[in-house]
């Protein structure tokens, strides 16, 4: 017995000229003007996008995230607000998760992970890293955990 | 000249109270009491799936894995079965493939990559990891590959 | 306000045999025979795809890329044709992009981001390895970067 939940395009509020591709699962979100977002997308409630940010395909944006405007979020992006703190998953308990603010003008490579972060303007993740911690410095930063490689 | 097919959920043998999001591919597998399984998944035939163990977004759950009770497969986690042991993809011959086996209470991190090993209970795999190895004991474990960093 | 898009299969060009899995989206591409292309797929404009390939679940082929005959390409594989190499995306700007060329014979493993790059024939990748410079050599390559772990 089980119960099938098709939720598609839930609750958004959008700004202008938003662009959406299917299939996705967006609810309960705020996307600014010209956003455009990828297939095979989820975006959860409460995130908010900034004016001219890109979310490519397969990414997942969990809740507690904000990103900026004029940012980039590559192919198979992952957000994070439950780092298993007490060794496992918070499950229902938002008091457990943490949040990830992403500046304006940040780029995130394809398969990049997130952990709850803070994130400066002006960044660029390379592919395949993993971002464990705060960063507070514009830049080039790429590995995992990933470190800064260089000045913009 | 192509053959479009679309499964979505075909011969899926459910627990009570399950809960899937659509688009999905559930074929032939078998979900616990309670499961939850979140949008853009797959899970191919032969797949056990325990009690109350959660598969978010955009996962991969291939044949001859097998999952406890209690787990959280997070979001983009990918199941291998075929590890091109003779240099390349094994193709339909299933001989050459190997199995997964999760225990209970063990939560994988989003955009983990899983090859063909055993999970003992209780064991937490860091967001972004490569786990190459079978893991025999309960822990904290990160990177690529996957190595033990504290106890939980 | 915003506009959604529901492309599935558009003006692709297919060779015999194709079997393409739902949900996908697939737009100006070029299958050759028996290719497969597994659920939750994106490939873009202009990329051919050799005969006999297979194309798994949760991959993203973009535009530039050309895959030779007999590869497989695993599970949440992420092609990638801008660098950001002026310190954020290229946008509509494909001068600024760069193609990538796979041989044939090639296995990339799943959780694999593959920057804009050249590899030869009969190359496998492990799983969760992101490749960054151009391959040669016939071989095993893993690892963040990828590098030769073993002849094939």
């Amino acid at each position: 017995m089980y119960q099938e939940k098709n939720i598609g395009i839930r609750e958004v509020t959008f700004g202008s000229n938003v662009i959406i591709m299917q299939p996705c699962n967006l609810y309960e979100c705020e996307l600014g003007d010209d956003v455009f977002v990828g297939p095979f997308v989820e975006i959860q409630q409460g995130v908010v996008i900034g004016d001219r940010t890109k979310v490519q395909s397969h990414s997942f944006v969990c809740e507690l995230v904000t990103i900026g405007d004029d940012c980039f979020i590559g192919h198979g992006v992952m957000f994070i607000n439950d780092t298993f703190s007490e060794g496992g998953p918070a499950g229902g308990d938002r008091m457990k998760w943490k949040a990830t603010r992403i500046g304006n003008h940040v780029s995130i490579g394809s398969n990049v992970t997130i952990l709850p972060v803070q994130i400066a303007d002006r960044v660029v993740i390379g592919a395949g890293s993993v971002v464990t911690k705060d960063i507070s410095e514009a830049g080039v930063y790429a590995g995992n955990p990933a470190k800064k490689i260089r000045d913009l």
